[in-house]
């Protein structure tokens, strides 16, 4: 239960408030992603979802505890949760006609500790039938008591790793990522470095999790993955991490930032594939794979827009880092800079590139007998 | 579970932050009453808390849920809370002899929605043996789940009211408190209705609070009280009030401030006497009063930095509805002013004045059967 936030260069939290910049004026691409799983929870809790073995368990009352990991601040979290309600409700009602009356819910919302977790209770909405409760800290580690949670949910927030693995920022190691800020996939000993912190991290989040779940509990986790074969230089993030990366070195030559400065800064995601991640989940195994699912996530907008959506939703997420890295100065040049290049780069994206990103939708559950 | 939070004129939080002004810097008095009850808090414990009604309540693993309720940002509520876990540590030590694991405890920290959790958060103590929650809303109403907390605490918090009583600021009732902002008690009907406020707040709080406490359960309540026979206007903070008063009509005749918004104006505050508070808790008949005490809680400050102490304890609690009723341009000015008052008068408080302030401390128990 003790604090090991990363500090230095770990995963940070998105923009906080309400403004322009902030991430819940700019979080439509997660929005879809939580609209596009609506159906697919559904679907899972109607038939995965063993109430009696969840509600009979022992206690006199009947409280329904439901965890949102890696929340931010809203409003996406509060569509996803009421989504879950919602389909236990109508489980409920299926399966008890009225003869046994409703769970009571208690919803946890967590992030890490330095998120902007006023604006998340100020954007709550006003009418709600669940119990609200932030929780701060890494879900890398224990959050829950034993056995105190039935469903949990993660979106858009398990490809953030916990840190920067070392290698890749250390000139002396065959690691050294020179020449990028995220892992590309295009050098093994880099795709090495970041698929073993993926898989540590996994190890860690799984195993905590398995202890706060009870038996038959679910989880539903879904993040950006890789099309199989492909590296992620190819994909769309990975492009405008690139270009990114070309305005930081911009930045180097006109003497905006140090060099070094540069070269020491790496970006700490990474997207598995879903065998990768399948595979971390049966070497785990406390869970069962109840399902899994790729599936494209179309961006709701329109392609006038995509290049100030591109640019506002990779600032909304990487400004932090940002900040902790090369200091306040330098984000709005930044930003404006990475702003001119992609409308000025025709190479990078075609016109009527809309942001497609591929996204595993997995449902795990809690097996009953091993603790 | 729907927000019903008094916008208007209703109890508004400390001051957030940690900045000069800020309740994490001006609540030495709050924490000396901390203090001064952890010893009560440790021995109401360790004689009445019956461990084996709350742990085999049936579920399968052993959660000891506590919430302080009108936490603020701390620091207080981080001794109060660790203080209950020692006493709670001690006691299964001393009942299982090591034949029983300790339980995990998870705490919920409570206050308005828009209290300043993210100070909270920050001001955490890094190494802490508890699951860390904050739970926003008012105490008024329902927060936890039903039959899901073992220990309620809270300090310094239920003297405040959900609102200010509507007569006392209409013109045309006879409990209009003109020519006071606070609860004298001077007046029958000002009196009367602060007292039927406060009378109908702590009604909705017990009742709340026994759907969501354990039979056997314990809650601890301190807050200020009023000496038999002694009205509001004879104290230290009644006075203290009383030259706030002074200084707002000041201003008003200054004109920076209307006339009418001072005479609309009024703290919801109220500090009832102990007879007082029994009763309340008999009429709901949900708890049993194991324990009840009355104490003086001496200021721990030296008397020359007395006056600044007032000054800025008055401010971190009544800024926020000071602002909200007369917007953000009065209060620099109007708490400079207030404080050279002070200095200035040799009446309202003698030279060597420390603020005394009588609390009440009372331990609860939730009965078992009836819910
Ligand atoms: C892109 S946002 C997704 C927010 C929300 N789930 C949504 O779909 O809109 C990713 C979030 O994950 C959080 N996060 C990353 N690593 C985390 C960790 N180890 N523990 C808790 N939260 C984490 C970040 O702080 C950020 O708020
Ligand atoms: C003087 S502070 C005491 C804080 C802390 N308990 C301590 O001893 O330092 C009073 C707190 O009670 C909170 N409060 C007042 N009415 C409340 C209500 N109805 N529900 C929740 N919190 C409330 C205020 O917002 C404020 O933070």
């Amino acid at each position: 239960m003790e604090d090991k936030e990363q500090t230095s260069l770990g995963s940070r939290p998105m923009v906080g408030g309400e403004g322009p910049q902030s991430y819940a004026q700019n979080s439509s691409i997660q929005k879809k992603v939580v609209e596009d799983t609506k159906e697919l929870i559904h679907v899972a809790i109607i038939e995965k979802l063993g109430l009696q073995y969840i509600t009979n368990s022992g206690s006199s009352n009947s409280t329904f505890r439901i965890a949102d990991l890696g929340c931010s601040v809203g409003p996406n979290t509060f569509f996803a949760v009421q989504n879950i309600i919602d389909a236990i409700e109508l489980k409920y009602h299926k399966t008890y006609k009225g003869n046994k009356i409703n769970p009571e819910f208690q919803v946890f919302f967590n992030d890490h500790a330095d998120n902007d977790f006023n604006t998340l209770f100020k954007l709550l909405p006003p009418s709600r039938n669940y119990f609200t409760n932030a929780v701060p800290g890494s879900f890398h580690g224990r959050l829950f008591p034993k056995s105190s949670l039935h469903f949990v949910h993660s979106s858009c927030s398990l490809h953030w790793l916990s840190k920067v693995p070392k290698e890749v920022v250390d000139s002396k190691s065959p690691a050294w990522n020179k020449g990028s800020i995220i892992c590309t996939g295009l050098v093994k000993e880099v795709l090495d470095a970041y698929s073993n912190q993926f898989n540590n991290d996994m190890e860690s989040y799984l195993t905590a999790r398995a202890q706060e779940i009870v038996g038959g509990g679910l989880m539903v986790l879904i993040f950006p993955v890789l099309p199989d074969g492909i590296p992620m230089a190819q994909t769309s993030t990975g492009k405008a991490m690139e270009l990114l990366y070309s305005c930081l070195n911009d930045l180097a030559i006109l003497g905006l930032v140090k060099q070094e400065k540069v070269d020491s800064f790496n970006i700490p995601f990474y997207f598995p594939n879903a065998e990768e991640m399948v595979r971390i989940v049966e070497r785990n195994g406390y869970f069962i794979v109840e399902k899994i699912q790729e599936y494209l996530s179309k961006s709701p907008v329109i392609s006038k827009d995509v290049q100030f959506l591109i640019t506002s939703h990779l600032r909304a997420a990487t400004e932090g880092i940002i900040k902790e890295h090369f200091g306040l100065g330098i984000v709005e040049e930044l930003f404006n800079y990475f702003q001119k290049k992609l409308t000025d780069d025709d190479h990078t994206f075609t016109k009527e590139y809309t942001p497609e990103i591929e996204y595993l939708f997995i449902v795990l559950k809690r097996k009953a007998f091993d603790r």
